[in-house]
């Protein structure tokens, strides 16, 4: 067999960097249960045609075919490249089963074929929160959702020690009633300048807007002050208002924003601001849309990002609006596992390692690893009979924290991190409880 | 767009299937975790030549390629078709980070291309379990994992009400020293056909062996009766000796199989015979073999399959042997779920549904919600301020089993279930054990 190499894009945890990742994991999903999201899994692929965008199928899409299909025939399958398209086929395929407003979490990967660059996934896990109805959905979730992902990300900061987020918020609505007040014709042609502030700077946004979309000086001014607009609370309707434009779609926009604004300073203080130079895809999006930044890791780009469509989905008679929010797993996690920031005090859920005097009391060891597992207590048998001190190293160096000895008197645990060895009864024994699983680190 | 049709060979579960497969994934991993085995994920691609089975790719691989790749490049990338695979290639890229023996659980998906019918999946989740050692892997492993999937099996019957099993195990040296015994020159080609003995009798086996195989009558038949036997304890190696043939492996299949079985009688008394017409893929293991069967549902067929390879993994210095068992989680639960087997109490983790009394006094029901979360109860807020009749209906059609209502005197719950009412504190109220998450039920 060839030399084995890793595949660029398809990043593999060691079992110490899946500890990590299993603990965010199971934190998001106890977060989403919580606020009473059902969990869905959706196969890995859906027909091509289903993965067109606006008739377009993207380049990067992986298409999946029968290697020893019949000649001729093209591929018909291609895998998901996130989990809205199968989020939108599944509501529409099972909606005689689903009680809307659906609420469902999905944790799976996706893939998409791109061309290896650094921080670039082809294979990456999201995890997404969406509330779908039925022909209209409140603008309540519209708050409720981010509310949940900040809650679930700020259990990640308190419980792992992960840096905590910043989410940046805007409305569709707002952005372009602002520019109908202006009389501009083209939305969304400014809204594709003015997402380069960032990169290009105000003055080379302004130039695009009058050379590119073809509106007057002073349009392009007024659109690029509007973008540079952010509070983390209400004030920031106040800075638009001042801008001197006025439209019925403004007013709503501002209103909703303010409205999330306002509620998520009373739940999250400090981690959500109004951003109005937030774009984020408004060709998908129509009302609200968000992204997260990791703090002081904004070079990582968007960790959690979404918004509200309001047609996620149709059958041609039924319309389902949805509002959703997907967390990055991969796109957080492998930079920082693998930068060392963040790692595990042990690469196995293993608690005590029962050690094995000679190969005739292995049963006996296994009956006392059979005793601490009933209680809970994850246990490994030695796996050979060796001098106690080998075993103790075998121990050791996966991090166990427990050595167990069956003595002709009865017990013995040793704690190999203070060389403390005491009796102990396999049916009463317990760890101290930070010692029962791994433990997430962070490494600054 | 097109109208919804499932695609044949790819199941998808409803919320509520999902509960089910949900609570049973969490019974193998804590079991797994429990005897210290350590998750890994590995992508869901290989290198197509990774996948070729002696040098034959296999049609069932799902090759995966960029939509738009150059004209005229071949597909390099298949999708898995199990876990072995993956975890062979994973050894050799990450030794260097395992230790070892490498004790490792993976519940992943696994794909084949098959030409779709009834029981057979194109996309499946397996939940395997394996140890890989250097060099040389000691027999107490190939005791030690069977009585882990049993464990695992077990906890799935009595916690969640599925039948019981009966798992049979072999041992390829047992039956390769007997054909040796006997001077039969191919045993591999005995095996092919004594495999078929359950499907076409053992008089038309003796037929093919003789005519086949090209061994004699009274070979034929001691081969056969050799694949009779079977025994819940050690008395099969009595069975065998009488059938008064000798050979070295013989002698030492029988003494592990023996020290397997009575092993088994004494920790998992009843679920696990030695049957020695058990054939299972013989070319691919070395030694023990497993197949499992879920009572009174034989013709699902194997629900958990493995056994020993040797040689697990090789980068031509090394040699990694292993021994593994699989539980197909996929085809186990599909066929139980979508008969109605199996159910769950309700389709949502939601504990509690809070009422809202009028838009004005959302913000009072978040509220409510917090505080029984930040105790574990899963709640949601009711999505509108409906008459409570409807919201009452809207907890009910979901299984919800209480809805919270906040009146100006004092938080009331209503157990929809019997109907009761009574007032309670956010802060102290706490639902019986069994309503904190959907509970799986058997349906006879």
């Amino acid at each position: 067999m060839s030399r084995i190499r890793p595949l660029s894009g398809f990043p593999e945890l060691t079992p110490e960097g899946r500890v990590v990742e299993q603990a965010v994991l199971d934190r998001l999903r106890e977060t989403f249960e919580l606020h009473g999201f059902a969990s869905i899994e959706t196969r890995a692929v859906e027909p091509l045609e289903r993965l067109a965008k606006q008739g377009e199928i993207d380049k990067e899409v992986y298409a999946v075919s029968r290697l020893h299909a019949e000649p001729g025939s093209s591929a018909e399958l291609g895998l998901h490249f996130d989990l809205t398209v199968p989020l939108a086929r599944y509501v529409l395929e099972h909606a005689h089963a689903l009680a809307f407003p659906f609420r469902r979490f999905q944790i799976q990967p996706a893939w998409r074929g791109e061309r290896p660059q650094e921080g670039r996934y082809r294979e990456f896990t999201q995890a997404d929160i969406d509330i779908v109805n039925v022909d209209r959905l409140a603008a309540h979730h519209d708050i409720e959702l981010p509310l949940v992902t900040l809650e679930a990300l700020e259990r990640l900061h308190v419980d792992l020690g992960l840096p905590p987020v910043l989410m940046r918020v805007n409305n569709r609505l707002l952005a372009q009633g602002f520019y109908l007040g202006l009389e501009i014709a083209d939305p969304p042609a400014v809204l594709r300048q003015v997402d380069k502030l960032d990169k290009i700077g105000p003055d080379r946004v302004v130039e695009l807007l009058v050379d590119d979309v073809g509106v007057s000086e002073a349009q392009a001014q007024a659109c690029v002050r509007l973008a540079e607009i952010s509070s983390a609370d209400g004030s920031f309707g106040d800075a638009v208002r001042r801008l001197g434009v006025s439209h019925p779609q403004l007013d709503e926009g501002i209103a909703l924003l303010t409205d999330l604004v306002t509620t998520a300073a009373r739940h999250v203080p400090g981690r959500l601001v109004a951003d109005l130079k937030i774009a984020r895809g408004l060709d998908y999006y129509t009302g609200t849309v968000y992204e997260t930044e990791l703090v002081g890791f904004a070079s990582m780009g968007s960790i959690s990002s979404g918004g509200r469509y309001d047609s996620l989905a149709s059958d041609g008679r039924t319309t389902y609006p949805g509002v959703g929010l997907s967390i990055g797993v991969t796109r957080l996690l492998a930079p920082l596992i693998g930068a060392g920031r963040l790692s595990a005090t042990r690469p196995v859920p293993t608690v005590v390692l029962v050690a094995v005097e000679s190969e005739e009391t292995r049963t006996e060891a296994i009956a006392v690893a059979a005793l601490l597992r009933g209680r809970g207590i994850a246990c490994e048998v030695a796996p050979a009979a060796d001098k106690f001190g080998k075993q103790i190293r075998y121990a050791d160096r996966r991090g166990i924290p427990f050595v167990w000895f069956s003595r002709p008197e009865g017990g013995e645990v040793k704690d190999l991190r203070s060389g403390d060895q005491h009796s102990a009864d396999p049916e009463a024994w317990l760890p101290p409880e930070e010692d029962r699983r791994p433990q997430v680190r962070w490494n600054p």
